[in-house]
């Protein structure tokens, strides 16, 4: 049986403490040696006006003689942090600035938090687009839904670099990759499993979609909400249709069997469940994980408490239970999929992230994890098996090479050194400045 | 007699190349540890979500347990790039990380640099104002006038962090600080001293100003533009009221002996000389330099080519000269003052940057150049001359403290401390790097 909750509250004084202690996650340092005075000739006026110029002539060059090519933003409006809500966008930032420390750790990115004092996704919209000549990709971040569907098309329509909703398309990337594993493990086929999800916001409409692009079957698939089970019949559609139309389309096409009813309805007879409903520990009516298809699969993703806890989903017959968090067996982990992401896709120079680039990323990881043995307790890679992450960039970028998105156009064998390089080297980077006690060990 | 024009030749050659080589001058690192994978259990969720709940509870700890007490924006829109004008925002980011690097070497201030999309003066002021949240204080640069006066104005007078214009604030500061010296040097008095402006933009318009603030008598101040000398008959006056009050208010204020026509009939009995006027070396008339007084004193700002080459000046009769560039003698250089007021502003959590704070900066650098014996060649600090980093932002925190706009009610001494550790610090964790190979020398 795995950690209890005393272990939380544990990380919360921790967390505390040590963001006292350190004043924030994340710093900004040199890129380049400052030998002498005269290297400031050419790093600022005069030399640098020649850089400016020839940037000038071809702004593509912006992604070769600046930073831009491997920085990107993480944008949050503060609407919908962690399980906590709309906490604002002062408090966003304890949380954007760890996202940027594995950004940085797992994937060789400079990200830098972004955390926003508009709420109005026009405003939202014209803010992004305005800082789009700064950054080579942004990763939008914990944005309430439906404002997130919307931000998320909308910007990827117009702006020339990457965007990407990490609640969205990361969470459905690591639960792809989570489900592959569970079903291998549990000798299923996507094509026959039939899956809930308990809570229909971001990022469980996004796995949806993700999976139905991976091979799942939209018929086999139930979402359910405050409200019950989605189907086409339910007398709110026409209320989806105006506010939500990414959720009135999963209406129509999902749940085959015009499931009505409440989550126990839903469960009867299905394979999996990803729950992302909100922070438990009691989410789910008693007993509706028994009414699942034997060796059942349990994706219970609130954070920070889970829906429900792991030792209790196992307890009602659960044979895989995976959770959103670091502590516990199997994390759901976007920290899997969106350093390595960007990676690739700043790497091939991509334009935009296709799904199909998720769905590589996702069958990558799975590999991954099968090559090292799967198990109950290990469905995904962990965060520490590093090779993983030069290994999923590379399958992205080049994937993105292929669908024609990417601007440079060079082998699967080629990305994965460069990025194996550069996250190498973001990691000895951490490595010395520990070492020279420029970084010091908590107190 | 100084450097030759191929020198600069030679800097751009290298700006070019080393920034091919190193693909940007900054970056965005870990400023904690990462001893193993359950240190992401404090530095992101779990433990991170009672760090967002407390400052939900009270915004002002976002200044305590983020980065943000630390950290900058400098934002331009990329309109008044150097001296290369208007050259659009991916342009103007060679420059920006340019001066974010000295913000980190010179001050230890994560600086990011944002380059902006949008160039109308309200849109520029709302994505700012949206940004607010993220940072502890906002850097504008290289944006054209007047709008520059109307974001600085705007800006300051609705955000609580300080907002600077280091083309007005900085290069005013700098200017009066090499003022101080060259004065002092050739024994003249702040209240009696007549010096003329050549260019009213953004900095020489923000520099009378500031001279007036620290002594200097309006009427023996004029400006020269395109149009001549600047005074309270002259016939573009109401157009001026209308569009740019800043320079309307000094026409009526300065030049008491309403002296017109060019730049030579100002310069008649003038001590010195600020030319601020665009890219040289010719921007002079022949012979106007010799009319001024004896012992005069000639600061030719323009970049990267000052409006007159300092032996030229020299050998038509300047006792002191000093340009923008450090590749000569007396650079009056911005970034003896920016690093230094932000470190100061943000160690004493100052919620504004006063003039009065400028004019300590200013005194506290002409001390400190005196101090080191002045002479033609030495009116000003060098950029070398580390001690005076800290010196400065303890006069400058010390007087936010005075003039109650501090948050942080210090001592100077702590002050000085404060500084001295952090910027110690920053320059250690570049020699560091460099000496770790993890910073490579350029090839």
């Amino acid at each position: 049986m795995p950690k209890k909750n005393h272990d939380t509250e544990k990380y919360y004084r921790l967390a505390i403490r040590y963001s006292r202690f350190y004043g924030g996650k994340i710093s900004v340092v040199p890129n380049v040696p400052v030998r002498s005075l005269k290297d400031f000739s050419v790093w600022y006026t005069p030399g640098v006006a020649a850089v400016s110029k020839a940037i000038e002539r071809n702004s593509d060059l912006s992604f070769e003689l600046t930073s831009r090519w491997n920085t990107i933003a993480i944008v949050t409006d503060g609407t919908r942090v962690l399980g906590l809500g709309n906490v604002g966008p002062q408090a966003a930032m304890p949380v954007m600035e760890g996202k940027a420390l594995m950004f940085k750790y797992l994937g060789g990115v400079n990200a830098v938090p972004i955390t926003l004092g508009v709420h109005d996704q026009n405003k939202i919209f014209d803010t992004v687009k305005a800082l789009e000549p700064s950054f080579g990709g942004f990763n939008l971040e914990d944005i309430e839904s439906p404002k997130c569907f919307f931000l998320l098309d909308s910007l990827r329509g117009k702006l020339s670099v990457p965007v990407w909703h990490d609640d969205q398309q990361g969470t459905a990337g690591a639960t792809l990759a989570g489900l592959f594993g569970a079903l291998k493990l549990t000798g299923r086929d996507v094509g026959q499993t039939r899956v809930v999800f308990f809570g229909a916001g971001a990022s469980n409409i996004a796995t949806a979609r993700v999976l139905m692009a991976a091979g799942f079957k939209a018929g086999n698939i139930i979402l359910v909400d405050k409200k019950g089970t989605l189907h086409p019949e339910r007398e709110d559609l026409d209320e989806l249709e105006l506010h939500n139309p990414w959720k009135y389309e999963l209406a129509l096409k999902t749940n085959a069997d015009r499931v009505e009813g409440g989550l126990d309805a839903a469960l009867k007879g299905a394979d999996a469940l990803v729950a992302a409903a909100g922070p438990g520990p009691d989410k789910f009516p008693k007993g509706c994980i028994s009414a699942m298809n034997s060796d059942s699969i349990v994706f219970t993703l609130a954070n920070p408490v889970p829906e429900i806890w792991p030792w209790e989903a196992k307890g009602a017959g659960a044979r895989i239970v995976a959770t959103g968090r670091s502590d516990f067996p199997n994390q759901v982990n976007n920290s899997l999929i969106f350093p390595a992401m960007f990676r690739g896709a700043l790497d091939a120079r991509a334009s935009r992230i296709t799904d199909e680039m998720i769905v590589a990323a996702s069958t990558e990881l799975a590999r991954y994890a099968a090559k090292n043995g799967l198990s109950e307790d290990h469905i995904l890679p962990d965060m520490s098996e590093w090779d993983v992450y030069p290994a999923v960039a590379a399958v992205v970028a080049a994937r993105a090479v292929e669908q024609h998105v990417a601007k440079r156009r060079m082998s699967k064998a080629w990305f994965h050194r460069r990025a194996d390089f550069i996250i190498k080297e973001s990691r000895s980077t951490l490595a010395t400045l520990v070492k020279n006690k420029l970084i010091r060990m908590p107190p």
